[in-house]
């Protein structure tokens, strides 16, 4: 006899995620946090409607792995270079005080008996939780006040460009090294993981420069868009997601983002991206969203938690301030723009849960305790960051100067945050 | 510790397929040809690439659904009423005659040691197997030969467009009679499992009716294409399906052709149909195709199930010329007309492997023994259409003539089963 079962499951996560995505929206809140709504109301913490089940674990994987794939369709290599030395101090600094600032607050909260090793890793992976910025409401926000050509605007979005890449390689060198919660895999040597890495960004580098060639020559050639194409670059991303874990110990997310950068400045970009997003809103993003949701368990919300939550809130919306604040500064900001600039990257996203999600699987997390203070805090984020936004852009002198050109490059990154969280 | 084996599954799955099906392709087979002998290749009977897995079952089971959804997405009402009488019996004894023709055939060759009520069903469910026609090729074949405006061409079209209907309704009947494999399920009394059937159809009459008048309400009032129509166009479907298996005992895939039924005609019909194309070819068809060639196990394949697959492709042949033929010449179409009409409805495809996969998921085909005869059938069906064709269709003084108006809609069929084939 078969199951039918999930397909009760899948109806029930698209319904209530799609439901509650469009009331955020309704109230000016991303969609994705509606998504995470719907997995903690349908899951164990309220109505229990969807069991777990192998099924959705791997459709949620493939979501993520899909979703980091999209996240590298978007990388412009060519506006990246643009971005200039003050893009990369502030997001720099952004990513490593709130590494240091999760650490430190995790620390006295982590109740693991683990040994010294994995504790510091656990410890390190809250402080991953908190590098990932999500940029797509500041922007919405900049333009709506006007204020997206500033120097503080600008700034913010170099900044959002070149934090996706430090955020890959800061995951990379710590799922590498932590200790696998797997006991039959040996431990392994520094030095020997450094070195996996190192070869895996080698054959990655060498087989996405060779992919693109090959794919945009064939695309251009071809001259329309073809099935065989989006077939084709499945194929790619799910091979290097798959190398990258197996072959070297690197997290596949790693791989599919590659994959994506790979593709990206393409001829066929464009339509690889679309048919990408659709298979990702009609069945795999919700999925992963929920799952989050899902894993949320509310009784184990004891007070230590609840306070625990309360201060990782906190920790991630002070070390995205002071520290992309401290980089502005550094670079010739006056105080009032590295503020804003700040400000304006304090909201995470949906890779904050894509890392948190990860460091689920590899035992670094405890899901039962810390999924409901991660969740939390990264609506919290999202929904302080449009209020803050318009305290410290108030001031009615500030004119609109200095367009880069950024603006119609994070358009387009802007675009694809808003696809996926517009499910 | 994660599994990440099922991405190099679907690495697999996907690359085979649609490599073996653009090889196909150039031969001018339907690449549905190549994804079966890819499934084949990369399953036990050779090189044994792609485990089974629970992810991958379910993948292929909502790959079966949205693949019949889209087939109700397709079904014209308007259309239906106008193909006329004639259409209908050439269709009815073309169903009529390869259910017999099947059940014969399988009686002697069929081994199970059920009791005599289970036997039975088996049969018949072979001969259920034989009964569905998939004339893309036919229609490609006649467009090349200029034979599509012929009095002959016109009736194949009219009577595939019914023939699905009638398939629907020969499933539904005998799965919902069929005994269950699961011997916690009570056996049920053959009066309340038709009465159970009649309900069923009232509720989906009902529900169908009704979701389409607000579906085509609501997306005609908001005027441009939005992802809540998919989503919801989705849950429909999937629900029909769960409460069609679970509430009524009916085939899932029976709710999930209705829901498609449904949305057909309505505005956003189009726009639902792509993007179901999108999610069906990168990923649910694929698998699905694959999973059929991977349950294929040919060390079983004795002399006697030679025989058997020789037997049934020859049968599978035979009664649809027949049954057709002898429907056509009923509807006063001469002779040789009733030939080419017969030869036309001759080759099987995806319809054919869903139903047989449901039959294995009811227990009531043995998988190891006689999914490599059915896959033989339908791809020999498949290749000896058009040349049949050909020869049939030889004579020079046949003329275009009578168009019904059929054309452009079974051209709209066509595409559907063009599209899925194309994956």
């Amino acid at each position: 006899m078969e199951d039918y079962e999930f397909l009760l499951s899948i109806a029930i996560i698209l319904l209530s995620t799609k439901f509650l995505g469009l009331v955020s929206k309704k109230v000016k809140l991303p969609q994705v946090v509606g998504s995470l709504v719907a997995g903690l109301l349908i899951g164990p913490a309220f109505l229990n409607l969807v069991p777990s089940s192998e099924f959705l674990s791997n459709i949620s994987e493939l979501g993520v792995i899909v979703l980091m794939f999209s996240a590298g369709l978007e990388v412009d290599i060519k506006e990246l270079k643009k971005c200039g030395l003050a893009s990369f101090i502030i997001a720099l600094i952004g990513v490593i005080v709130p590494l240091i600032g999760g650490y430190l607050t995790f620390a006295p909260f982590n109740e693991s008996t683990a040994d010294s090793t994995k504790i510091f890793y656990e410890n390190l992976f809250m402080g991953l939780i908190l590098t990932a910025t999500s940029v797509s409401i500041t922007v919405e926000t900049l333009k709506e006040l006007g204020k997206l050509s500033t120097r503080a605007g600008n700034a913010i979005l170099g900044a959002a460009l070149i934090d996706d890449i430090l955020g890959i390689i800061a995951l990379t060198l710590i799922t590498s090294l932590a200790p696998s919660d797997d006991s039959s895999v040996e431990k392994t040597a520094v030095g020997i993981v450094l070195l996996k890495i190192l070869l895996f960004f080698i054959v990655a580098f060498a087989a996405c420069f060779i992919f693109h060639k090959l794919f945009n020559d064939w695309t251009t050639k071809t001259g329309k868009d073809m099935r065989r194409f989006i077939i084709t670059s499945f194929v790619f991303c799910l091979a290097l997601s798959y190398i990258a874990e197996v072959g070297f110990g690197v997290a596949d997310i790693t791989g599919a983002f590659f994959a994506g950068v790979a593709i990206s400045g393409t001829t066929e970009c464009r339509y690889v991206t679309n048919r990408f997003e659709t298979l990702s809103y009609m069945l795999l993003s919700p999925v992963f969203f929920a799952s989050i949701g899902l894993k949320v368990e509310l009784s184990s919300m004891s007070g230590k938690i609840i306070l625990f939550t309360v201060i990782l809130s906190i920790v991630a919306i002070l070390t995205k301030v002071v520290g992309c604040g401290l980089g502005a500064l550094a670079c010739k900001y006056n105080t009032k723009e590295s503020i804003q600039i700040g400000v304006g990257m304090i909201s995470r996203g949906e890779v904050a849960l894509i890392i948190a999600n990860k460091g689920a699987d590899m035992g670094l997390i405890d899901t039962e305790k810390y999924f409901g203070p991660v969740v939390i805090m990264v609506v919290v984020t999202t929904i302080i960051t449009p209020i803050l936004l318009k305290l410290v852009f108030k001031d009615k002198d500030d004119t609109n100067h200095k367009d880069s050109g950024l603006v119609e490059n994070i358009n387009k990154h802007i675009q694809y945050e808003k696809d996926i969280q517009s499910m």
